[in-house]
């Protein structure tokens, strides 16, 4: 199969400059309201060797370093993510790689946790990359990611309308329809890739992974207090978090 | 805690009129869409030992006799729907027995298969279910059944909106928010039972099953072409379909 080569859209000047302004840009992990329940799943890291997929700016990589993590392979297609987390890291035992994670090639056997968050819904080779994150993987190893949930990426026109009650509704079609959605979120033309929650995880049990816990996260209610806008993650869930062990 | 008693809508007049008339009431096994999906999960039958949750007319227990099992316990809440059942078998192997799966009792280690077919989207107690089918079932044994999609439950108004295209679009809203809506189909006043795809799987994990399939049915393109109102369920999801392992 040829492979695809990924869409750089983070090195746009006009999606950068919008992705650092977002909360989880500026605040890191405690800016991303999923953190808490990514937490909950994760094993202890003390003298985990970690592979992060998608690193950007490596808030997770000098995080795991003081959970005890021994080592961080952080990998990013983006130049400009990776120059900002080499700037902020100060830690030879966390290196980052450039990679496309289209056609990634990872050591064998070499990692106890395999992570990344909200990358995977640009990839068109999911299949590829789960099998050699398997492969990367030691037996027992965990495998902990985000990924936009198929609900939110599915429509053509991923926006609220108003329902019959005249409160907002999420205009779901094409759901069974996998393949490419292009979106307008901080540039013109973010090309993401759906598929249904059941091809993901049919994926990964087909590559050799037990699902361990699968959650389509919404805010706790003290989260909704605090930030009101998350309202919109009780309507339709906008992210699917996965956590799965060889 | 204390146990819910499930309704019984089967046995309302209207309702069980209604559902007599559905394809899959008067065809049987062919009649539904889903069953070829269905069919591919389930192991060889040849000798097993079967409980039916959610029977209606048998369909499915003597179908599993023509493949060799060696017996079916198929369980129903509805005195109707057994008593059509037990009118169209004559087979000693297959046993008809009321019962409400809100507070269902299973002899432990008894059966190699576990089927269910859409009937645990009525279950109020499904946790408690489904750890009652898991000491009900063989080390090895599996579990298949079919449930309505939590994208087709979720909604405070379950119908097509048009959407920005002038198409049909499906109004997702209160995903987050589980527990009872209320439709009317074929009856007014069914009361469902709503929880995400995440609960399922991870109560279904939590009681010790390994996971295996997780399938959000569509229709194949021959079936569409035989059947054209199928193309609502390429726009949106109606039902689950979940293969697991003791």
């Amino acid at each position: 199969m040829e492979k695809a080569v990924a869409q750089n859209i983070y090195d746009t000047p006009e999606f950068f400059a919008g992705y650092s302004r977002l909360r989880r840009s500026v605040h890191g992990l405690d800016g991303a309201p999923e953190w808490p329940a990514i937490r909950a799943v994760l094993p202890d890291l003390a003298g985990k060797r970690i592979v992060d997929l998608g690193c950007g700016f490596g808030w997770f990589a000098r995080w795991a370093r003081t959970q005890g993590a021994a080592e961080v392979i952080a990998l990013d297609l983006s130049e400009n993510m990776l120059a900002r987390a080499r700037a902020e890291t100060t830690d030879p035992a966390v290196q980052y790689v450039l990679a496309d994670l289209e056609c990634l090639e990872l050591p064998e056997t070499a990692f106890d946790l395999a992570y990344s968050s909200l990358t995977f819904h640009y990839i068109v080779d999911f299949g590829g990359l789960v099998r050699t994150v398997f492969r990367a993987l030691v037996p027992g190893a965990h495998f902990v990611f985000t990924i936009e949930h198929p609900i939110y990426m599915a429509p053509a026109h991923p926006d609220w309308l108003v329902g019959k009650d005249g409160n907002r509704v999420w205009p779901v079609d094409h759901y069974a329809i996998e393949g490419a959605r292009t979106t307008n979120w901080l540039a013109k033309g973010v090309v993401k890739q759906h598929r249904t929650i059941g091809t993901t995880l049919n994926t990964l049990i087909g590559a050799g992974f037990a699902l361990r816990h699968v959650e389509e996260w919404h805010p706790t209610p003290k989260q909704l207090a605090a930030l009101p806008a998350l309202a919109d993650e009780v309507e339709r869930p906008m992210m699917l978090l996965i956590a799965a062990q060889r």
